[in-house]
């Protein structure tokens, strides 16, 4: 049953088709919410399917809000409008400006070809990768052609957000040294283009060569990530950037790659969207005797392990596949 | 229903209650598995609850790795036996030495009271969470005095798992700069103690100061985190560290805090075996007639939203709260 809509929403789906800065700012907060947005996604999703999603990330300190400010200008100045969403606890777009940056943001601000959005990471990451998605998809009803996300790649949940864009860039900074070993593993599995940002800095070409020769390592790939050097504060090499993250999108399009991806982005959607639900479920029914809270308890004071009475929470919430049980 | 324990499980039990390393290593691979390990869980947790649980958390570089064992080393001198788990795929505990560390590493993996494991970190992290408890239970069980975890504190999920400690330590470097602009409003929560490793670099006095002044600005907290100076690889300062960590425990001993800690780590426990058990759930029943395979090209072919698909997975698999039905 699908439920009444909320006063508001025929209002706010208007909002974001029409690239109403105001209301696709407020879709996005109500994304972040506890039950998301089901009736607005409803209305939206059918809109959606047209803009390119490249997810930027990198560790801490490598520039990648300077980098995505850039490169929003950049296809800007290509004629095409541009979505930007950080999932950063670090970002700059929260607040103010970019310390030492001179872009004049104003102008960026104000051009409403450009959204620039900081997704809250306080609270569940799960349901943050659901907001985030929704937040995508809002901006690319909304009709921007390119929606960029922004996420400090560390942890495995910044790598499922990340996972739901189509083309990767991975930015690193030179002499980065232990954290590339540290993420290498990850990276290497998500990366489309290497970014080697801060790229006056010492050490640049020889981080370019450590990443070539560690893609050399596995030769075997249908798609070899260009490695791109960048100064984003000066704008030097941002052309190139965006070149190769177009031939990625264009060489995505040909391949069956492209299609694995969509399917992959709409499992990982769907899952994040079941465990939220299943979490809110859990929750609603804790206080029910035997429920979770006094499983708590038990479990607090050794009286029931954690197994025991995780199972017996769970057989009591999930139906069986086959029986229904009376 | 219990089932029948699996062949070899008693001797899996024997083992960690005697502490014999190779069956605690062989307990702590079958955690790491999907299914967990219930059985074994069931036998040992009412072993458990008598180690102190240390987090030591921090960026990538930070020297958390060096740090830990020489904790484990001045522990061992204070006559405590102690176990090291080890979240982070940086860990240098999975091969070989520490380099440039002047440790005897042998002299530590030999000794029977000491016990050092690196977690497997891919996946996905909410097995990871539920089986760096496991691993925690079983080195509990085998009678560790004291069980270190450390992690790499930077995700959502990594402030999940420390947050299964009791007492937390974060460990930060002089210079961090903005990482500590990054990661200061998770750590602020986590912190019962800081540690400014790595001191005798410059400006460990200016990131000391710059602590203190931020707990300053939260004057009414009940426990203020000691500010501890490290130099990991000569020792210094961790006698001082311990101490700190002792007397956080004395105080949680006391206060109510101690027992809210014990409720919320016993929830997230909780909740993470159930998200799992879901999770299996799901998946196994992936390809049923209007299953997830199904609603997965639906939503990839934006013929359905996810919203709506997953609300009609939802209502598939879990029951009604009150009413059951037929």
């Amino acid at each position: 049953m699908i439920p009444a809509p909320a006063p508001g929403i025929s209002d706010l789906v208007e909002g974001v088709l029409a690239r109403d800065s105001r209301r696709i700012g407020r879709a996005i907060s109500a994304a972040e919410s506890g039950a998301g947005i089901p009736e607005l996604s409803r209305r939206i999703f059918p809109r959606t399917g047209r803009a390119r999603i490249v997810g930027l990330t990198g560790p801490p300190g490598a520039g990648k809000s300077t980098l995505a400010l850039k490169i929003a200008v950049a296809w800007r100045s290509r004629g095409r409008t541009v979505g930007v969403v950080a999932v950063d606890p670090s970002s700059p777009f929260t607040g103010g400006a970019i310390l030492g940056d001179r872009i004049r943001m104003a102008e960026i601000y104000t051009d409403p070809g450009v959204f620039i959005r900081s997704m809250a990471t306080r609270g569940t990451m799960g349901g943050l990768a659901r907001a985030t998605s929704d937040a995508v998809d809002i901006l690319d009803a909304a009709g921007f052609d390119v929606v960029i996300v922004e996420t400090v790649g560390v942890g495995q949940d910044e790598v499922d957000i990340i996972r739901t864009a189509e083309t990767v860039a991975v930015v690193l900074v030179p002499g980065l040294g232990d954290d590339i070993q540290a993420i290498k593993a990850g990276i290497l599995e998500i990366a489309d283009v290497f970014v080697v940002n801060k790229a006056d800095r010492e050490g640049a070409d020889r981080t370019s060569a450590e990443l070539a020769m560690m893609l050399d390592l596995t030769p075997d790939r249908q798609w070899r990530p260009p490695i791109v050097q960048t100064v984003a504060p000066r704008g030097e090499g941002i052309p190139e950037l965006i070149d190769a993250i177009e031939s990625h999108g264009a060489w995505l399009a040909t391949s069956p790659e492209g299609r694995r991806r969509s399917t992959r982005r709409a499992r990982a959607r769907l899952l994040a969207l079941l465990e939220e639900r299943f979490h809110r479920t859990i929750e609603s029914r804790a206080p029910e005797p035997d429920g979770l809270e006094d499983a708590i308890v038990k479990v607090r004071d050794r009286s029931e392990d954690p197994y025991s009475a995780a199972e017996r929470l769970f057989e009591r919430l999930v139906r069986e596949p086959a029986v229904e049980r009376v």
